[in-house]
């Protein structure tokens, strides 16, 4: 997997700017985690930022009517001026208003990827996915693996169904990574960091790659976290410290990403 | 007190799903306290959450004309499913607004806790309080008893006065709890994340015991994180440790709870 | 400068209440900074707060139609109750109506000091600023001091044009203030917090010096922060607690501003 540190390399050349209309949870935290990775965090909720902007990132945390109209004429822009989008559809399947929301973003064609857990890419894909909070999911291996490919052919995008193991699929290829630590679950907003840092990887690389290179970094940066703290609010700043000190070497000591069948 | 330890316990093994309707300046503080606490945050204002949460958690410290009309339909909600709520009063007394639709949402009957400062409180009971900021009191120790204890009867609810000492009281009952740290005052949001966690504590324990136990168990692993630390930075993330760390142990060890005169 | 650390007594003694009208992304960090000065910070849009303010704090990062409209009502309230405004025009450059909206609010003449990177203060002057993401500037020395003078001259404000070296101007008076680190630009808001804190020094202190007497002790809590990390999420929390800990010694050993031709 030479490409995943190449694809670090590349957004610490270019520093993407990557615009993120996100939830008001995390906004400050995704912009900490973009600017740890060496990327260029826009939070605005304005779409004139897209023009200058590499990639957009949605996530539907706190949506409104407000926030809808917004978001269907961001889709629209970025669909017009060919930037790449990364969907995460946080609590699609706990509410209809969540998953209808979601599922009309992949009308103009301009969503590459989409990011999820279990039950989120579940409910979009039309199965009855109970959402148990934002942060958990009820997960089942052989299951998410299965629900990334079928996924990514219905939405013709690249899918990462995030869990325990990852599982990133184009619908031709389909890669699992195994990275990460459950520490990333006592602290909110993590599965939207590493949504934004996907918006910054796509900015330099095609979406399956992009995809895969984003959650092994993102994981292997949990992992050293977790060396040096067993308790969460120690562990969120660590992780931002280590997305800034990942390299090369770090990447082929302990990414474990696997091709498999599709 | 051998309620604290296991209401601890009731919330760990339930993990039970807290709405936050919550300030903009403190969602994010709000979700990894409740997460540290191992609870399930939900910080979304879309009424159809509430059906799958444990109790409702009212903030209302940026509110606004659209915030007051999602609030008022979100509580006379949670009234029709009898999910309890938690009312912090941010900034009562400072402004008409705030201390008008604060009082508002006690007519549906379902606030089971109030959790403020003695000038919010007391705005409340239509004194005449006067607010310094937003994080600060003018404190005065048998005041703050007594106005627990007669805004308990007034609302007819649990009442939390917090300050250097707080006391809780259901008109019946009162409680002085001697445990926290003055470093709380120095980070924003300390006052909110103790009444979310009072969410989910309601969630798993009667009203007046679930104030208790929140704000004993948020003052001790406040002092644990000030044994570690004197500065507010720090501080601030040692919180969201001790509140993961804190055990049965720790509980036994460092809780100042009192019953006093009503 | 004798000023700068009797400026920080003045702000620890008054505890000013600082009102902040800011963008969603770093309420909290800029909340948290303010405290760790030992300020009173209030983040509510509500313009009735204003009158118990001892200053005015206004942040266009994520501006809507609403929320310029609120921020117009606010400023004209500020003018008329004569409270000092700090503006900082983020993203300002970027896109017309941040331009245009920053300029707006000089109307009423309440605006004190205008704290912006290179681009978004050459912006205001109407020359055309490249603005790449936010946080960022190509900085020229020169260029810098000139467009403080300049803008200050034309705004008839203290402004100060904050880079690696930061330029503060009355248009009679100029100061370059080297205090500062590079870790600053890995973390987002810390723009926004030092602006927020030069409103807590306009509290105490007349515009130029309060400017200067902010940048300086920020810088300073910057390096300081720098000496113990390395990182971006542990320098993030190390800025709090130099913040917190600076003090007058600290000031005088470590303060780097120099009085410079206009």
């Amino acid at each position: 997997m030479e490409y995943i540190p190449q694809a670090l390399s590349k957004v610490r050349a270019n520093r993407p700017l990557v615009h993120n209309i996100t939830n008001l949870v995390v906004m400050n935290a995704t912009a900490n985690a973009l600017l740890a990775i060496v990327a260029s965090p826009v939070m605005a909720q304005l779409e004139d930022m897209l023009k200058i902007a590499s990639a957009l990132v949605i996530n539907i945390g706190t949506l409104d009517e407000h926030w809808i109209a917004s978001v269907e004429k961001a889709v629209e822009i970025a669909g017009e001026l060919e930037k790449p989008i990364v969907l995460d559809p946080v609590g699609a399947g706990a509410t209809r208003l969540r998953t209808e929301t979601a599922l009309s973003l992949f009308d103009v064609g301009a969503v590459k990827v989409l990011r999820g857990n279990l039950s989120e890419v579940a409910a979009l894909l039309g199965e009855h996915g109970k959402t148990w909070g934002v942060d958990s999911t009820v997960y089942e291996k052989d299951k998410a693996k299965n629900l990334a490919t079928a996924a990514a052919k219905e939405f013709n995008t690249a899918v990462a169904v995030t869990g325990p193991v990852d599982y990133v699929s184009n619908g031709k290829e389909t890669y699992a990574i195994y990275n990460g630590h459950e520490l990333l679950g006592m602290v909110t907003g993590t599965g939207c960091m590493v949504t934004a840092i996907i918006g910054a990887f796509i900015a330099v690389e095609e979406p399956l790659k992009a995809t895969v290179s984003a959650l092994a970094i993102f994981g292997i940066a949990a992992e050293k976290a977790s060396e040096e703290t067993k308790y969460p609010g120690s562990f969120h700043i660590k992780l931002y410290d280590w997305l800034y000190r990942i390299d090369h070497n770090l990447i082929k000591e302990k990414a474990k990403v696997e091709r498999i069948e599709p």
